[in-house]
């Protein structure tokens, strides 16, 4: 078997901290593993099996978690986007307008691609904020209209380079002025903090099961508002309770059953949400300290944190090896998460991270500084 | 956690006798399980990570196994589908045509749908052989072509109603005259029986990692010629090493080490195809002796078989609880796999069933004829 050789390590790889499977998952995938083994007794659609209880689950407990009337599960946060996307495509001449902010993922401005969409980005502001600003917001929409139709405007919320959580709720009313629907890409949001549709009153929202709902991927969650599921969720005109966009049948096997065995640690741990916020800006102030700057939102709201480390930049043109040498160095005290070759700007994130872990991080870069500053200087 | 009723059943599920794990994959989803932990050392793409080996597999392993140029792995053998329909739809005018196989299964149709493509079904024989033949294929294309371009034509290799083994290759040769390219649906044969795209001279084919290669779903195979690669496997304009039609990355998860980890087991249990058919002619055999008539290929060319079963439909009409008696029957006796409610036509699958456990199916059968039987005329 292939090992994998980052497993024992603290983990602080944003794409990977809410993605760790509870102990009901683990055990999950063990009863479920086999290849279509949830359509045991499936009457011709994923959503509507009741054994096991994935009815239940799409059509009960996750519209009441995303604050939406209705929601699927999909085989992740961009086949979500896409699945919107493409149906509301549907609807336009050529040539119609997707709206992205400019801190959107890339699989957001590719399910756009994909759609034959054409995109234009709300311009984020400067370092070291990397801000979406609803004023701008409001410019571009102003703007593109004017070259052509706009059918869906999309909010990174929060992104996954800074973690900036924008003023969603101010975007969603400026949209709507526009008579344009708002999509949240929730990825990082939901199944850490506590995030509502209906609150934002955002008219679509998507989340990732593997990035933030302790679920073995790829799986995702979509929610809409009621007055979109005729056409999102249209259904075959030969096979009449197929849904065309979902092929029918989305995440298919023991994906789901990871997401709904974790699904009550989820719902428990969004309410610990004010503590992970705590404890990432405890973290950061303690980076700052080693003159690793924390951007983006400041003071931050969120577990997923960028930072700017000249110090470490500096070190990486001088030593043997380069700009890999951070890594090397994290690697050797089992530290998995920031990418390979990255120095002077890095992402990460606290998620779940015990707090006595987080220290062992800290005196880790403590030690790495001191290490080769003494070593450049001499 | 949720308990898998069936688990320690015999299982003739069609749809579940190729996707039972190998001990290997078992022991990989405990050690891949985590959301994006495949992604611990990806530089951008999936199919490009080299640790764990995906690299390897996709581009070495998997072409050789299909018999293709290129390919990638998707999420599911319909999403793969999709991927050359929808790609293959931006090339034409509107109201473009897919020729399906009437035997075609319902995603192939969904599929077609969702890249709105129009589709004309090449009938199939009555019964009870049901079968797909050569110059009905080039009638229909034919035909078609008068009303309006073909795009591309399908072919279910095997169909998954009656496991129905059509002649690809000189269908694929029709569909060259007329200059279509063909796509072979290979969900029941890939990974149970050899079979190789260039062999038949099919331009694409998809697979089932989740049906029919031992993998934890879902999870596919494509595959293509390389003059379809450009096209199918285009690159964002903005992100450049990101293909468009598979949103970035497809099964970035647990799902594909699944799939690395019981493909040695998969090449190998290939060659034991003849074993496999013979053992199905012999199940077939043995069900007709019961007066149980198979239908569709005869001999029969795979595991996967069709039956009319005229006196468990007389019983039903006749027993108290109707046509839930054999579904009840099975249950109490371990037997998993034929639907619940069907007792005149149903399939089955005798797919790596031990032939021990496929006696003591055949005695059940026999004894629930039996015991009915006595029941009505008493």
């Amino acid at each position: 078997m292939f090992k994998r050789e980052t497993k024992n390590f603290i983990n602080i790889d944003p794409l990977q901290t809410g993605g760790i499977l509870t102990k009901e998952a683990r055990e999950t995938l063990m009863e479920w593993g086999d290849g279509y083994s949830i359509c045991d007794f499936c009457q011709g659609r994923l959503d509507e099996i009741k054994t096991p209880p994935i009815y239940n689950f799409v059509h009960n407990d996750l519209p009441k978690f995303l604050g939406c009337d209705v929601a699927r599960v999909t085989n992740g946060a961009r086949e979500g986007k896409f699945i919107v996307m493409h149906s509301l495509a549907l609807k336009t001449v050529k040539d119609a307008y997707v709206i992205l902010d400019g801190n959107a993922h890339y699989s957001s401005y590719v399910a756009a691609e994909r759609a034959n969409l054409k995109v234009v980005e709300v311009p984020k502001t400067d370092y070291p904020d990397f801000r979406i600003n609803v004023d701008t917001y409001a410019e571009t929409i102003e703007e593109t209209k004017k070259k052509g139709e706009v059918i869906l405007s999309l909010l990174t919320y929060p992104d996954g380079n800074y973690g900036n959580l924008p003023n969603a709720k101010a975007i969603a009313k400026v949209c709507h002025e526009y008579d344009i629907p708002l999509l949240l890409n929730c990825a990082y949001a939901i199944g850490r903090m506590p995030v509502k549709m209906d609150k934002i009153d955002a008219d679509f929202i998507v989340g990732s099961g593997h990035k933030s709902m302790a679920a073995s991927g790829p799986i995702g969650v979509l929610g809409m508002k009621e007055d979109y599921a005729e056409l999102v969720l249209r259904k075959s005109d030969k096979y009449k309770n197929k849904e065309v966009e979902l092929l029918g049948c989305t995440a298919r096997g023991a994906t789901i059953m990871t997401l709904i065995a974790s699904f009550p640690h989820v719902k428990k741990r969004v309410k610990d949400w004010d503590r992970e916020v705590e404890k990432a800006r405890w973290f950061a102030k303690k980076m700052e300290e080693l003159e690793i700057v924390q951007l983006g939102d400041k003071p931050h709201n969120h577990d997923l944190m960028f930072f700017h480390a000249e110090n470490l930049y500096e070190i990486s043109r001088r030593v043997k090896g380069g700009r890999f040498f951070l890594y090397r160095e994290l690697k050797a005290k089992k530290i998995h998460g920031i990418k390979p070759g990255l120095t002077r700007y890095f992402k990460l994130s606290t998620y779940m991270v015990p707090k006595e872990d987080l220290k062992y991080v800290l005196e880790t870069f403590k030690e790495i500084i001191a290490k080769y500053l003494k070593g450049i200087k001499s």
